[in-house]
Order: C-alpha cells, then sequence, then structure tokens
C-alpha cells in the first residue's frame, strides 16, 4: 500500500505497518513543509498558481498605486508565502516561522517603500499568521494607506499539475513500488539533498521542521532582494 | 484624441468634444457593462481569468464535498458573473439584476442540489450584490453546510490579454482612428449586432443598459443548465 | 440528435432528417469557416492556443533578430491566421482567401520591415497555402535572411476550452435542444449578427464562405497595423 | 560582472577573470546540460511549455487513434525530452545520451503499444537526434502505420518565467553579488545536491556530462512507466 500525504496520513501509515501491512509513504502536500523532505508533491503547482495570481494583482496594482495584501495558503509554513515574495518581487513576506505579531514593523516597511519611490506595495501572508482581511483594514485604518486583501484560497488547490510535480510524483511513485517489490514496509519516501532517498517513519517523524536553513537563507535573500 | 474607458469617461470625452477636440470613445471595462457596445475591451481577458481560477476551485470542492461561494468582478453588473456562471456550470449564480436579497432561496437551491446527489456547489456572486464573506457565513450558520468563500478580486484586472480581446482592441482602435481622419468628434466606437459601429456620445449614452434582452436570454440558459 | 461539426457532417445531418429523424446541427471546427454561422465552437480555444506560442516565439525572435514563419490551422480557410496575424502584431499575414503564390512579395515585405529598422518579423501562414517548412526554406536561399519555420499542427485543437467557447457551446447546445423539442428536424444552429439563430440545412448550406466581408475588413485592418 | 551563460560563456568569463577582471558565472541555458550544475535557468519554464504543448496533441491524439512524433529542444541533451517523457506520459523518448539509430527498435516500440490495447502514441525526441520530420516519415513509410511529426521548436524559449526558474534565478544572483563583494572572481554560481554553490571555472568545466547517474535513473523510471 502506498499514502500519498503529510505527517497525519505517515502516523496512519506507521499503524497500518505495525499490524503486519507492507505501507510506503510518499509525501504530499502544497504546503511544503514535510521535514523529512525537501519537496512535497504539489507544491510547484500550488506556487506557480499563486505566483500568477499575483502576477495579475501587480499588474493593477502598478497602474493604481495600491498597497495589496495577499493570502496564500501553507497552514503553519512559509513556504508558498516565500517562494512567491521572491518570484513576485513582493515587498513584505509574512510568515508563521518569523512573524511577531508587530503590525507597525509591516507599516513601517510599507512607509518605508513608499520613501523609496515606490508607487505600490504587495504584501504576501501565509496562512498561519492570522486573518488578512483583519489586518489589511486595521493597517489601513492606522496608516490611511489604502490596502487590498485578497485570498488566493483553494484557487492554489486546483488546475493542472506542472511538470515538476509530474515528473517528482512519478520518480516517488516508482521508488514506492521498488520498496514494496523488495518486501519493505514503513518506510517514506523523500527527496533530499537532490537525491530521492526513503526512511523509516519513526526517523522521518523525528526530523526538525520549522525555520529551517534552508528557509532561512531564502528568507535573507528575500530581505536583500525587497530592499 | 481616443479616450478607452466607460460611461464616465465618455460624458468627459462628451466635454473636451463641446470644446473643439475630436475625441473618440472606445468601450473598456472588465465588467461589460457599457450599454451602446455589446462588448466591451477587457471582459474577455477578465472572464477567462475568473473561470480558471473556479476550475480549480470546482478541483477541490469535488474532492472535498465543499461549497463554494465565489465573489467575481463586475460593480453592478452581472455580465462576468453569468459567463463564467455557465463557462464553469455553476450550480447558482447571484447577480445584481435579478437578486431579491432572499437568501433563503439560494440555501433551497443548494438544498436541492444535495438531494439530486450533487455533492459539491459552486455559487458565483457579482460583486454587485453584496459581500460575499459574510453572505457565505449567515448561511452557513443557518443551513449548517460549510459554504468557503473566496474573493477572485484584482486577479481578474490583470494578465495577458485573450486573442478576443487584442483582436476587437486593434479594430476598434483602428475605426477610431479613421473617425478622426475623418474629421468626426464626440463618438464612441461600439459592437453592435456582430458590427462594429460608432453612435453620437448623446445616443450612445442614452441605451439602455440592466437586465437587457441578451442578459436575460443568457440567465435562462444558466437556469436549465444547472437544473 | 444534435450533430457538432462542419458542412461535411452538415449534408450527413440533412440525409438523416429526410429519413425521418429528427437532426439539428451545430457548428464546431476550428477552423471557423463554416459560412452559416459568424462563429464555430473551438476556434476562441485554438486561436488563443495558437497566439500564446507565437507570443512566445516573438520572445525569442525579439532577442535573436530573426525571421519566424509559423503555420497556424485553418485548412482552406484564413481565419486562424488573421486573428493570430493582429493579436500577435504579425508582419505579414498568408491566407488561401488572397495569396497569389508569388513569394517575392513576401521577400520585398520582410526587406521593407528591416528597412523601417524592424529587428524581427513574425509571418503566419494559413496551413492552406502550402508547405510553410519548404516556403522558408526557398525564401531564406534567395534574401538570405534566416527564416526559422515552426508548425503548430496539432498543439491546437486540444487544451482547455476557454470561456466563450464553452459559453457558446451551451448556448447552442440549449438552442439545439430547444428546437427538438418543438418538433423540428433539418436545421442548424448559427451565430449571426450577434444573435443566436438557426437555418434550414439548404439554406445553410448555400451561403457564400470564402473572402466574406467580415474577413476583407479584417485584413485591411492587418495590413494597416502592420505598416 | 555577472555572466549568464552556458560552457561557451563560461569559458569567456575565464578569459576575462585572467585579465583581471571579476567575473562570476551562472549556469542558464534551457536544455539543462551544464554539468557543474543539477539546474539551469530557463529549463523550467522550458520543460512546462513543452509539456502543455504536448498535452494538447494528446487531446488529439486521444481522440483520433495517431501517432504523434514530436521534436522538443535541447540541442545534445535530452533532459527537457525526458521530463516531457515522464510527465507526458509518452510511449517512446529518443534522448542524444542512447539513442543508437535504430528505428526499427522505434516502430517494435509502437507496435508493442498497439497490441496492448493503446489507440495513440506519443514519442518526444530531443532535437539532437535528428530531423523529426523525415524520421516520422521513414517510420510511416515503412510501418504503415500514421506518425505526424511536430517541431515545437522556439515556442519553448519564451513565456513567462515559472516560479522555480524565477526564485532560483533570484538566489544565483544574489550569490554571484555575494561572491563579488567578497572580492572573488572566476567562479561559477551551481545548484548541486539540493544546495547553491560555487565552483572555480577550471574545476566546473572538467566535470563530467552526457549520461550523468540522475539522467540514467530517469530514463529507467520512463521505461518502466511506459510499458
Amino acid at each position: 500500500m502506498v499514502i500519498a500525504g503529510g505527517d497525519g496520513s505517515f502516523k496512519g501509515a506507521q499503524k497500518l505497518a505495525h499490524k503486519g501491512m507492507n505501507v510506503i509513504g510518499i509525501p504530499c502536500t502544497i504546503d511544503g513543509d514535510i521535514s523529512c523532505s525537501d519537496y512535497t508533491i504539489g507544491f510547484d503547482t500550488a506556487v506557480n498558481t499563486a505566483m500568477r495570481a499575483i502576477d495579475n494583482i501587480r499588474d493593477t496594482a502598478s497602474s493604481h498605486e495600491k498597497c495589496s495584501m495577499i493570502e496564500v495558503m501553507g497552514r503553519n509554513a512559509g513556504y508558498i508565502a516565500l517562494w512567491c515574495g521572491i518570484a513576485n518581487g513582493a515587498e513584505s513576506v509574512v510568515i508563521p516561522e518569523t512573524y511577531d505579531y508587530n503590525e507597525v514593523k509591516i507599516m513601517k516597511t510599507i512607509a518605508k517603500h513608499r520613501e523609496n519611490g515606490k508607487k505600490n506595495n504587495i504584501i504576501i501572508n501565509a496562512e498561519g499568521v492570522g486573518d488578512t482581511s483583519k489586518m489589511a483594514k486595521r493597517i489601513q485604518a492606522i496608516s490611511g494607506i489604502h490596502v487590498r486583501a485578497t485570498i488566493l484560497s483553494y484557487i492554489q488547490r486546483g488546475g493542472t499539475p506542472t511538470c515538476r510535480d509530474r515528473v517528482y510524483a512519478s520518480v516517488m511513485g516508482a521508488k514506492a513500488v521498488d520498496l514494496l517489490c523488495e518486501g519493505k514496509s514503513n518506510r517514506i519516501v523523500a527527496y533530499k539533498n537532490g537525491n530521492f532517498v526513503d526512511y523509516d517513519v519513526d526517523e522521518a517523524l523525528s526530523m526538525k521542521g520549522g525555520m529551517t536553513e534552508g528557509l532561512k537563507y531564502m528568507y535573507e535573500i528575500l530581505e536583500d532582494l525587497s530592499v
């Protein structure tokens, strides 16, 4: 049996394995936040859909001098927000891994960009940081700058898969079948350091998530680029 | 001078024309609601963007048995909502031209579709009918059915133009220049009954909008198809 | 019975109707060339796919100073070529309705654009005018200008339908069913002068195609714009 | 100075570095074939464009029982062909790294798929294996199966960049600037084993390309999946 999902599904896989079934897990979520794998199936499709939606919003923002606050998915993780932040050239990205719930900082960033001559601002929120509509209203009330909120929501969860998602899903699926053919069970297929590998479920679940080195590096680049 | 815009811009064009400038107007809005013209530049691009976003939402709705309420643009007009309603096979479309602010009717429609075995519902709201987030919450509170609101907002106002928009814009632009070359002014280029024509601004502004025959016909088709 | 197709299918529909079946036809071809209807289902999807492919080719042509000759579909009709010609800002369009098989003229047009400072040329051929690969080679051999041929071919015949195609197909389908319910047969649903109408099959088949007024008008606009 | 390109550009970068300029290279080609880097900027955009074009061709092939032979770019490398092969579920992929110029084998593969009940075949050729139009004609002449050739050509070299291309380009660009700020020169930024690193140009140019382990692994998966 092959189970595609996240940490919750993997715990289920573990239980089935302990009961004697041969079970292999594949990391599959648009959120990008499964610790044992540098890639999760669905992420590339979701992030490209979000990016193109934000491209469109930027078109309007550019011609109307607006501030747009866009909520992307990702539950408690900032991967989609951070990738879009870099890809869309966002002025700010707000992610749960680093956000300190200080809205004054966000306002200062907007103000700084306006001083530097930027006529429009794109702020990308990961859904995990809170209610974007309310945040936009509070910031507008205090700063006086018109802030329009957009919630991309389930738009990011559909559509034709991208090439990366199709290829990695095929490779991971093939690897899962190979493992089953070898009589293995209770393992998770993962993409780590550029290679397709597999881990024991216990080992996979014990890996550290949150603000990983990779995420930290991306965040620094975003901050450098958005000055 | 060529002015691309809606009725407001055309009134401005008229003033300039009365002051002696040679001015021609071109109907240009994503909302589709300029009475003198059966087509307005920008509509096709916006409606295709909205449709593809709703396609994506349908993918998730189909696999999770959800009810989705999606707000498209259109100000006081229901064109985008109605076209998407037909193109996306929506279960209901709520447009300002016909909406009686009776949310019980919407709930009955959802209930009827559930009885008929439909596991998910797509309801498309034109922005002119009110606050979709609040409407979704009210309907969920009363009916007990989970309703997720999505506001497409400015996503619909950007992106690469579609072929129809590029071709009609080129033809209308060429016609406007021809009119100027003939020494004409105070006229609006329009697309009417399949042909590119031009009207005096007064005549154009006096035409009746709202629930036109064309819109009524589309609405009936939608009702037939969504049974 | 509802038959979706072109003139050939309609003749079949007629035979079935004469044998007593109730048959209604719907104009359906990407080529756009059914005389009784100003629109044929599939055209908008095909022409947008072709246009986006040519957008991509233009990106490369712009940065490499190339001449590109692109063959689009359309059998004996130039609709796709002409629409793309306007939408992509092609320097030339070669369509069967007007082409005199004089390749020297095409070369002169390229030469003229080069003199005017245009660094790259997009020439769009309707498939009905001949073998684009050979034409490109002949023109390159004589003129010395590098001409790269691209045949879009079946790329244009697939993909997710556009909104216009979905909506018009729904309306035409609904109209066909209405006609059947009224006991009518041997009729073709059509889109004419901005309205959905229906014709007797004999009448529909007798209508004149080729270089219609509409096509002529578009061709003139293209010539004006591509100077 | 930052130079974006392939091995040829990197040799140029080396010369400039030896003359005292501070030069950093970034691997940039749609072909995916720069040995020192597991990723080259442009690849993801090109391969997604090719994949969507082949999706469209598959739509027609499925409904018409055709065999399609599609030439993708990649010069002497099979990366685009192989990724599309997996993503599009191609029946065969012909790449320069493994092709033995035995067309009988290709015909046998088609025949085997037909025997297994597959009504249509997608064969993807990397441009490096030869003239696809002629190959299609030869195979059709001998096998009697209708084979339609499509050359995607420059369609793959344009369009809006994907998220992966934008993000990796930003990260590599930031890294190049960091290296310059540190006073370094004559180095190539690369993506290796999931990390962004940098190599001396000599070291980078000496790395082995061709049928790498990664490519071999992908090829085996394709062969397993296309049975």
